[in-house]
């Protein structure tokens, strides 16, 4: 079967979900893709990296804008193939986010003199662990591939330009104790009892709200995980507190870093995991012109997405897809056709008009 | 092999040491207990219960006195065979309760004219959970063998009269919550932050000594385990807080209850284990002849023991034996000969002096 890239986008939503690809296993994916953009090679230059494949105009233009977005899912969960419903089109992928992967690929084929030089990158690997992420292995194997003046991630975004992205930490903050029988307890230091005051900052802790470019971030505090406990009858010698910062992009990580070690003032922590945010940069010219395209909306993503990959390498970049981002990894994954079209309508727009 | 009952009670645990009788596993230690005490018939009945074995006088005596020791240990853990170093017995057993046992068995045998009438009990399976308890199963088979004016059940007290014993009961405390994504966490409710209050309450809490018949109870409200979290980026909906109150045997188990339930008002919980409490009752005559044949002296019984059943008999009992009760369960276990003889011969003169 070969992808027909001219065909309608939804349709192509259609062909792109009915081939399965979760992450780890998304040759035949890739082939596919691979087959559909080299039939396009009289204005693209294409090349296959992995399971990702990426494709370039060479015009010459004074700006570049890459257009990413990944070709993996979670697993399968019930919901393949496709299940089409009048206008909505249901199944794994339909969000996350072939709409957005069929958008990119039709542009690919069918806008031939855009004002922009394009470069689009199809990857694998990015619903799993970030060392496996292929952007993140074109980053080391191609790096002159992800340069431009824009990133858009065709990211669910319910059609509407994502800026920037906040950080996210993790920590953790562990308590140590002496353990003893219960019965005995004044032998013992209980190490739960000494997270009830690193608990009491977090409960009372009150997030920022922080406008950047005219876009809201809102910070948030959270526990995610507490354990502690030896048996019954012994006061526990050790628990640990696991506390998740999403923090807006106007802090850098050590900055982060920073405030979570005055929020915990006197307590012991380390960060087990952390991706900086990215600033939203809405004010360089390419995604300026977007932001006009899309009608003048934007808004904060708050989630972290590849978004700040890009954002890492100095580009603006933006989220803009097709789909509702809280039905992500939802067994009920559904988008609207609508949706699908309205991108495309937006980003030929962008690419295209003067 | 055949027991000495008339030999020196540091050899006889010896001997009883090295038979192994890990709980469920007592049948060959049951058979020698049995096979020795019968060889005491013209004074003392016996019978046979399960894995248990009881022997008793009936001279006709106003009162009487019940001495238990369960035969079962904890698995074994490098601890056997028994090792001798000068004047210690090392090895599983010695301590818990093995030297206690020896105690009574040579007792048996060697008290021909007590003053009070005497029943031996030596029962199975009380290290594992207390559905299975022999003593229990006594209880409910032949009650009218454990009938009696004082219980002294031989567990290790460093040959120190313990009695009473202390309740316990164990609480869970759960918090529910709303689960979000952490990058939306204004959408959800975290179910751990629910948890600082009580946590904070309990990390305040000073809990009760109290004094019963010149005794001295230190209570304890001690968490052994907190748990909850879904996953890094979920702001989790369930977690649980569990409490272990060690309460004075001067509150009954529904006014420790309540006594929890105002500590943590405004919060639900569950009580999941609940054993009540022993008054030391070291008034009654028989009691108080015991602690004067021990010099005197008495403590609280802080720990949970089997001298609760008797107490709910409405007997006074009392813990007495041999070798240091922090010993118990570990791979150390270990007891000085000159404690077994020490117990052997405060009860020797508790049970035939004037």
């Amino acid at each position: 079967m070969t992808l027909d890239l001219h065909a309608d986008p939804v349709d192509l939503t259609r062909e792109l979900v009915d081939i399965q690809s979760v992450s780890g296993e998304e040759q035949a994916i890739a082939d596919a893709v691979q087959a559909a953009l080299t039939e396009q090679a009289d204005h693209l230059e294409v090349v296959r990296n992995g399971q990702a494949v990426l494709a370039r105009t060479n015009l010459g233009r004074p700006s570049r804008v890459v257009l990413a977005g990944h070709l993996d899912t979670v697993p399968v969960n019930g919901n393949l193939p496709l299940r089409r419903e009048g206008d909505v089109l249901h199944g794994l992928g339909t969000v996350d986010m072939k709409g957005g992967d069929a958008v990119f690929l039709h542009l690919a084929a069918t806008v031939r003199e855009p004002r922009h030089d394009l470069t689009f990158v199809f990857y694998d690997c990015e619903e799993i662990e970030a060392t496996r992420n292929g952007l993140g292995r074109i980053e080391r194997e191609l790096p002159g591939w992800l340069a431009g003046d824009l990133a858009i991630v065709g990211e669910p975004s319910n059609a509407v330009i994502e800026a920037g992205c906040q950080g996210t930490m993790r920590i953790e903050l562990p308590t140590t104790g002496t353990r003893a029988h219960t019965a005995r307890a004044w032998m013992g230091v209980n190490a739960i009892h000494a997270l009830a005051e690193p608990m009491r900052r977090l409960a009372e802790y009150r997030p920022r709200d922080v406008e950047i470019d005219g876009l809201t971030y809102r910070e948030g505090l959270q526990a995610v995980r507490v354990s502690g406990g030896v048996a019954g009858n012994v006061v526990p010698d050790e628990a640990v507190l696991t506390v998740n910062f999403r923090f807006a992009p106007d802090r850098s990580a050590e900055e982060a870093e920073q405030h979570l070690r005055e929020v915990f003032d006197g307590f012991e922590l380390s960060v087990v995991d952390l991706s900086p945010g990215a600033l939203p940069g809405l004010s360089a010219p390419a995604a300026a012109e977007l932001v006009q395209a899309a009608g003048g909306k934007a808004a904060a993503k708050l989630g972290w997405t590849d978004v700040a990959r890009f954002a890492a390498l100095g580009m603006p970049a933006v989220n803009f897809g097709p789909g509702d981002p809280t039905l992500a990894h939802t067994r009920q994954e559904h988008v609207h056709a609508a949706e699908i079209r309205q991108v495309a309508g937006v980003l030929r727009e962008f690419l295209t008009a003067l």
